[in-house]
């Protein structure tokens, strides 16, 4: 068993090759920091990670430890197998994309973690005609009955993690959100980096 | 101004192309049936109507009279005028699929609202490499603050309808859903047809 060490710069995003078996650690070291997530299947780019069959699969809009994350489809992908935060991660809101930040008054260049899904991408020789629905790892979106979601830092403290589980062989792209105008990131509005860790072989 | 009268016949999807300022509505005469409901940008198909980003904008997992249905560039594409059903229309579960029906053992050929979907594209000469999620008219899904979705019939009566009106020049996809499994289309489990008018002109 082998373990390798990344960084996701705060802001940026990154991909990463996953095996069956294989443990990926996403730590958040501040404590604030979002981590918008994206999988694909290695055999099929075009299947990829899909919340709607995600929380139809869990019968929850909240992804916490157990959690079965499945494809387009409804193949198992990943399983949240350990989360030291107090978990509900968001399933509901759009990645970050161009028109947010136009909405938000900031410049034409801001970062967006849908550019970071696509750059990333990219790098790994992928070319995605769409953008799927993100998983965001410590986005903190309570729901109300009456269906209303609200938009709050992060619950979770400094140096929590998700290790999520590779079911089968995978793209997995992550990004550090680059979001610094609302507080989604945290109070200080400060992206910060996301740590990752991999442990290969487990399986073996 | 006129007006014309269409059928979305039971368990099978159909494609409608609207100009700016169309109001379209779409009505179970049942009071039981779910509408899947997609948009395509006349300009790019490749610009859809995004359950992501909706919820985004109107903060809200539910669409009800008033809200304003996004692109995945936050465009507005479409804005629910009006709506005699009880509302809180559903956006977090997946369109049906073959997956979902094999895990309910039903038949291969079993129709699904994918399928009419990518069938009713074809049709309008669209070929689309990816599924977007639907909204899902008159499917009665009630969240609960700990994020438990359930599925329950839906809560409109005979005739009830939903009118919407285009905001740009696109193409509409719905989906009469086939499911006859669960009672998500009404205790009889059996798909109905629904009833579409639309009127063009109204923008003059």
């Amino acid at each position: 068993m082998t373990t390798k060490h990344f960084v996701v710069p705060a802001s940026y995003g990154r991909s990463f090759t996953l095996k069956t078996g294989d443990l990926i650690s996403i730590a958040t070291p501040s404590g604030t920091q979002v981590s918008d997530t994206w999988a694909f299947a290695a055999d099929d780019p075009h299947e990829h990670l899909s919340m709607d069959n995600t929380r139809s699969i869990n019968s929850n809009v909240f992804v916490d430890k157990g959690a079965r994350l499945v494809s387009n489809n409804r193949r198992l992908m990943l399983t949240v197998v350990e989360d030291t935060s107090p978990g509900h991660h968001d399933t509901l809101l759009c990645p970050c994309n161009r028109a947010i930040y136009r909405e938000l008054g900031a410049s034409d260049n801001h970062r967006t973690c849908t550019d970071n899904l696509h750059e990333a991408l990219e790098q790994a020789g992928i070319k995605l005609p769409f953008t799927p629905a993100s998983l965001n790892l410590f986005m903190n979106v309570p729901v109300s009955a009456d269906g209303s979601v609200d938009r709050l830092p992060p619950q979770s403290v400094a140096g929590d993690y998700v290790v999520l589980r590779a079911e089968i062989d995978l793209t997995l792209v992550l990004s550090a959100c680059p979001q610094d105008i609302t507080p989604i990131n945290g109070d200080a509005r400060t992206p910060t980096d996301l740590q990752v860790d991999i442990q290969s072989g487990a399986a073996g």
